[in-house]
């Protein structure tokens, strides 16, 4: 029986450079000015998405609409939010550019209406507002026309600079740590103490938070046994037993920015049989993954060389998922790392590479981290080792 | 200093009744025969409000859309949930009502269309579904006209059945006997040793769930001092100190079901001043608005019953929101219980009641309770002191 994993965590400490939060409403402006349409072209812009308003203020609130038009913006809250909103576009540098109104709803809806007021047309974020809040929209800024925007601020978002990276860098460290935490809890279900998927989930999520994480990045994934060959298996009271697969796939959250890494261990040994060849076949599609990973090239070739090796074992359909996905602000973000994905990658593009092979019986391997693309590769974000025992 | 507070967790072994998921397809069909529109009246709904499709189906999902004719259903999801999707249905009792489709997006769509095709116009959730899906809805379903529907599975949860009440009161027992269990903590706080509202949050989070929660209810508040006067500060780095007050919002989730209590306490000794003022109005006012709580009685009377206390004290505009809210599979769901609500109370009803002061240097106080209406009056879910010294 072996202890924890120390992993390094010397960076955790260091002060990291702030958010480059100002400017960056003027290139929402630019691409606001660039959108495709068959239509009007919106001179202002509606965002709701909670993460494109942190994006693009600084501001955390659960609730919050920030209207952009070409030489203004405005923020409208409620009460709740008086004191964090003025505090967060302080901080943020944004406090002379966005106007702030904290109000009821009725208070609110005016002052944006006043804010969109120049404007011919308004885009709104077509993938968050839902069908009641179009309609209220059409009330709130009509006449003018409401114009469907598809993913602008997203695709702004989807280059990190290096304060992001930073902070993406840390969250993956807080979760490395914490994973090598907690495995003495591994270590102790292979010698025969009991020990429930969900009980290990609890342990880790709680040692992400007290290794510096503000929150998991997602609902934590602890599939043992049979259910580790359910991909969105959710942690639950079956124990983890010699012999298990387990599927660890989590992440911390730190300054908003997220982490995501799946390691699959054997518990109390290396694998046999049919297993071992599983885990041997996901490492290795994994790998090849990671080494794709370039500035220049296409999303979709990335998930086709991880696809190819996982194929040419037989298991092309049980890789029933996408490769990947890009990770920042919200878990899953652009771009998609699928078959026939188009995106092109460049620097500062974060994605992950996870790979999967799920049998009915044998169980499932799942091998995930989270890279940024560099100028010459990639780097990876996650670096827990893959071939600890348990 | 005192040591942790010994809740009763007794019930928490009781096995639980199991939900009565069968019939409540036939309540939504019900339902739908009487939705009022001013056009065409839904003949099928598509629900894609994952809370929804977990109450008429069993599934917990997080991906699923369900199609309900007249006499027919459908499930429609991806592979990952294939075994999943399954066995929850079967668990609940709806295998034989529900089909399932289990497939990419095009064999969703066409199995979901092909399910829709006997009725003349289709139901939307249309607070659910956004202008992007809105748009995909009418290729996949046109030319039949799409209906914006608006709470018809959600009407038909407000009211709880024995059987989900079970699972709330499980809920608040193991908040209340988390929060016990943490309590030590800020009695070691108030000793002088350094405790973060950040590690509170972290360390009840971890007990709801070693007391055997799935999970939190929503994201822990707990916020000292200062942090106080924000309703819905995030925990932070903060030091909680000697002569904080503490607000500590949580809950814990069993079984998809949700428990929702506030206590503020005062660390190191019975609060002075104002402050003692503000914790003795909205003590009284919220005890008042819990003996409001009773069938019958339209739920801004109860919010009126609240702020009229707190108003007589002087701080109506320090208390800026509303008194409470419904809870159950949703921590904020119907009814709304605020000024002007017209919902009438009656027996399986489960709504909060929470009355706040926040004064900027002062600091804030809310107390809150989770209670079920019953025949006579009601019955608090969370049970936790409201008196305990930290």
């Amino acid at each position: 029986m072996t202890g924890a994993v120390d992993v390094s965590v010397d960076d955790l400490t260091t002060p990291l450079p702030p958010l480059s939060v100002a400017g960056r409403l003027d290139r929402l402006r630019a691409a606001l000015a660039a959108v495709e349409t068959a239509g009007d072209r919106p001179e202002a812009m509606v965002v709701t998405t909670p993460a494109n308003v942190r994006w693009l203020t600084g501001f955390t609130g659960s609730a919050g609409v920030l209207v952009v038009t070409g030489d203004h913006a405005l923020l409208a809250t409620d009460g709740r939010y008086r004191t964090q909103a003025a505090e967060q576009l302080a901080a943020s540098g944004v406090a002379a550019d966005v106007d702030l109104c904290i109000g009821g709803v009725v208070a609110q809806r005016e002052a944006l209406a006043a804010a969109a007021s120049t404007a011919a047309a308004v885009g709104l974020e077509a993938g968050d507002v839902t069908w009641v809040a179009v309609h209220t929209w059409e009330e709130v800024l009509g006449p003018r026309p409401l114009v469907a925007t598809h993913g602008v601020v997203e695709g702004l978002r989807v280059v990190k600079d290096a304060a992001e990276v930073t902070r993406m860098e840390r969250a993956a460290a807080i979760a490395d740590a914490a994973l090598g935490a907690v495995l003495p809890l591994l270590h102790r279900a292979a010698g025969g103490e009991e020990l429930t998927e969900s009980a290990f989930a609890a342990a880790l999520d709680h040692a992400m938070r007290t290794h510096g994480a503000e929150d998991r990045a997602f609902e934590t994934i602890v599939a043992s046994g049979e259910n580790s060959a359910k991909p969105h298996a959710r942690p639950g009271q079956r124990l983890i037993r010699p012999g298990d697969p387990v599927v660890v796939d989590f992440g911390a959250t730190f300054d908003g920015y997220r982490s995501d890494m799946t390691r699959t261990f054997c518990v109390g040994g290396a694998p046999t049989g049919e297993l071992a060849t599983v885990f041997a076949v996901v490492a290795e599609s994994q790998v090849a993954g990671v080494d794709a990973v370039a500035p220049g090239v296409a999303t979709g070739d990335v998930d086709k060389v991880c696809r190819d090796r996982i194929a040419a074992a037989g298991w092309a359909e049980q890789f029933e998922h996408g490769t990947g996905h890009g990770v920042g602000l919200d878990i899953h973000e652009g771009p998609a790392v699928g078959a026939g994905s188009t995106a092109i990658l460049q620097a500062g593009i974060v994605v992950t590479v996870e790979p999967g092979v799920y049998l009915p019986v044998v169980g499932g391997v799942r091998i995930e981290d989270t890279l940024v693309v560099t100028d010459t590769g990639s780097r990876p974000l996650t670096r827990f080792p893959k071939d600890v025992p348990v």
